[in-house]
This record gives C-alpha cells, sequence and structure tokens, in this order.
C-alpha cells in the first residue's frame, strides 16, 4: 500500500488533481490518497468547490523524518495559484523535503513549476503546461524543459502536460508500478482513450503558434 | 450568467464532477459553481478526499420556487454512492423539484440512474456507465436507454457514459449553449482531444461482452 500526498493550495486546477486522483482509486488495495496543504480544511480550486485538507505541511515538518513526510507518491496540480505558490517559502520547502523521501514525484500542468522553484528539477528532463510554456520556461531555466511532451519520465519524476495530461500520467506511473495491464484496466473502468505514448502530444503545436 | 448546481453525495465518483466543472470553469463569465448535497459540509468522494457542499437540499425546499431551486444547469454524478442513494427520497425529490426548473440537466456515469429514480427520465433516451450499464437497465426499465453513446442529448438531458466522458458531454453542452468555438477553446486549455461524436463510443463493446 502506497501512500500518496495530493497536495492543495489555493485555486488549484480541478482537472490536474482529480485526473490522476481518479485513475489511483481504481486500485483502491494499491494506494492511499492523503490531501496536504499549508493549512487544515477547505481549499478552493480555480472557478470551482473547495477540497477538504487532512494534513497541513507544518504537522509533517514538526514530526520530522519519523513520522512526517511518510509519503510514497506526490501529486502537485498546477493551476491560476501557482502564481502565488512560487513564492510560498513553506510550500517549497515541505516539496523539497517530500521529494527527498518520496518514491515518485508527479505532477501536472505548472505543477512542475513548483517542483523547479523548490529545487528539485534542475538538470531534469520535465514538461507543463503548453499555454503556459514560455512563462514556465521562463520563470525556472535551469531545467531541460521538454516541449514536444504528453509527460515526461525522468527518474523519480512523471510530469505531465496541462490538465487532462495528467489521466495519461497517471496511467503510466499506474503502469510502472502495477504493470500494463492495471494501467489499462483503470483507463477502461474510467471509460478514457489512453494516450500511452509521451511523445503524442497534439498540443505543443499551441504552445509553438504561441511562442 | 448560469447558476450550475453540482450535487453531491457520500462516494460520487471524482471524475464524474471535476471532469465537466473543469470544463464548465473555463468560462467563469458564462457560469457560477454552486455545490449541494443533503447537508453542507464535506462530502467524501469515493477512494478520494472530501468536498464541500455549500447548500442543502433542505436550504432550497424551504425557500421553495421564491428563491429556492434557482439553477439554470444540473450536474448529477454517479459513482459507488449511487447504490444507496437510488433509495434516498430527499435527494430524489431535490432532483425531480429541481429538474423542473432547470435549463439544462446534465449527468455522468450511473448520475442518470438517480434520475430515472427521481421519474424524470421515463421514455426519454438515455445513457450510463457501459461498465454497469446491464443493471442499470434492470433498475429503470422505462428509460430508452442507448448503450452505444459517449452521451445521448434528449431534449433538456445531457446524460453521459462513464467518467471521463462526462469531459466530452460537458463540451458538448458548452457548444450547445456558447457555441462551437467556446467549446473547441475549453478543449484546448484542459489540452483534452475532444470526442464530438456522441456515437462514437469505444466501450459500448465493454458493456457488450459483459452483457
Amino acid at each position: 500500500m502506497r501512500k500518496i500526498a495530493a497536495v492543495l493550495f489555493e485555486d488549484f486546477e480541478m482537472l490536474d488533481l482529480y485526473g490522476p486522483l481518479e485513475i489511483f482509486s481504481t486500485h483502491r488495495d494499491a494506494y492511499q490518497i492523503v490531501t496536504v496543504a499549508e493549512t487544515t480544511g477547505p481549499v478552493r480550486a480555480s472557478g470551482g468547490p473547495a477540497t477538504l485538507a487532512e494534513r497541513s505541511f507544518a504537522q509533517d515538518v514538526e514530526q520530522g523524518s519519523d513520522r512526517g513526510f511518510d509519503y510514497d507518491l506526490l501529486l502537485v496540480p498546477g493551476g491560476r495559484g501557482v502564481r502565488t505558490q512560487i513564492d510560498n517559502p513553506s510550500l517549497l520547502s515541505w516539496l523539497s523535503q517530500a521529494v527527498g523521501v518520496a518514491e515518485l514525484t508527479t505532477s501536472v500542468c505548472t505543477g512542475s513549476l513548483l517542483l523547479a522553484k523548490a529545487g528539485v528539477l534542475n538538470g531534469h528532463r520535465a514538461t507543463t503546461n503548453k499555454n503556459a510554456f514560455d512563462w514556465v520556461v521562463g520563470q525556472a531555466p535551469d531545467v531541460n524543459w521538454q516541449r514536444q511532451a504528453r509527460w515526461v519520465e525522468d527518474g523519480a519524476f512523471f510530469t505531465s502536460s496541462g490538465v487532462s495530461a495528467g489521466i495519461d500520467m497517471a496511467l503510466a506511473v499506474t503502469e510502472h508500478l502495477l504493470g500494463a495491464q492495471a494501467a489499462q484496466d483503470a483507463a477502461d473502468i474510467a471509460e478514457h482513450v489512453r494516450n500511452a505514448d509521451p511523445r503524442n502530444d497534439p498540443f505543443a503545436a499551441i504552445s509553438g503558434a504561441r511562442a
């Protein structure tokens, strides 16, 4: 049983979070999902409802390496709130510590910029939202950003392109951890036509056109 | 500005709710999203976090037709919790009243069975989750259930197939209400490869094989 930390912050993008969580929830014997944020309680999505955070960054920091930061997977969404969170030291410091312990770190959309600002993506290949690609690259030039990518796997990092790309990334993570049949089952149960090729990115062209 | 009631109940399916809400949230000048449930406060998703309900069914009932039930669109998710909610008179009665007032009613997955049990789908064409198709048909034989359908539009009802099909249904609703360009923009921003043909349903075969 792997514990997943789903990171919340004000104005996170709904589908960035809930697309991957839907896929992970298919195999409920394999994963336990915990929501983590700066403070426990409601955290409002961008243009949507509030999700309840069950755990705070401070609780992990207080409990330290003995009992805190006991996450096997991290899921970092993007969204409008990223523009504020890139200057939030408590989130970035929590990320940096949590990534150091986790087996895998995943991000969707501009969530990868938070990882970059936490200093853990330097020199790594990664991707991000194609509608915000050039802004992200300018913010974090030491990451090896990939424009043509539905998602990028590099070592312990699975970073995905924007919003719905997180679903295909989560299926790739499921294949990596639980095997190809488990990934196909999760896609079929979600009635999702899977894009299983990380280089098949129809939205790279949008970014190119806007670049 | 149209008001959307996103219906919550214990063990709703995460992506059923958040896929369509993601699409609707793209056009934030066009829609306002309100979460509604039996009681206000946290409502846990199936295998996932809790979403906060902002309004209760009883509040609408108490305020009656003067100020209650002021929703233009309804979004009814499915999920494991449907097996309990089909016997919940307060949810079914709220649905029946809310549908009577709303411009459009949408459902994802087995959410359409809740509409059927509320008595509003009799004689209508509708669809549902393909993994649960035969169970749903047995539960509500007076609905004209469509097996081969990503979603079905019939009058004021847009019912979709399982889980991720809600995203394509919400894009069809967006096209219906705001035009084709608004739907394409929403799909592009979500980096979602749209299935714009309601009869293109790769998962009907799964249901056929299991039937």
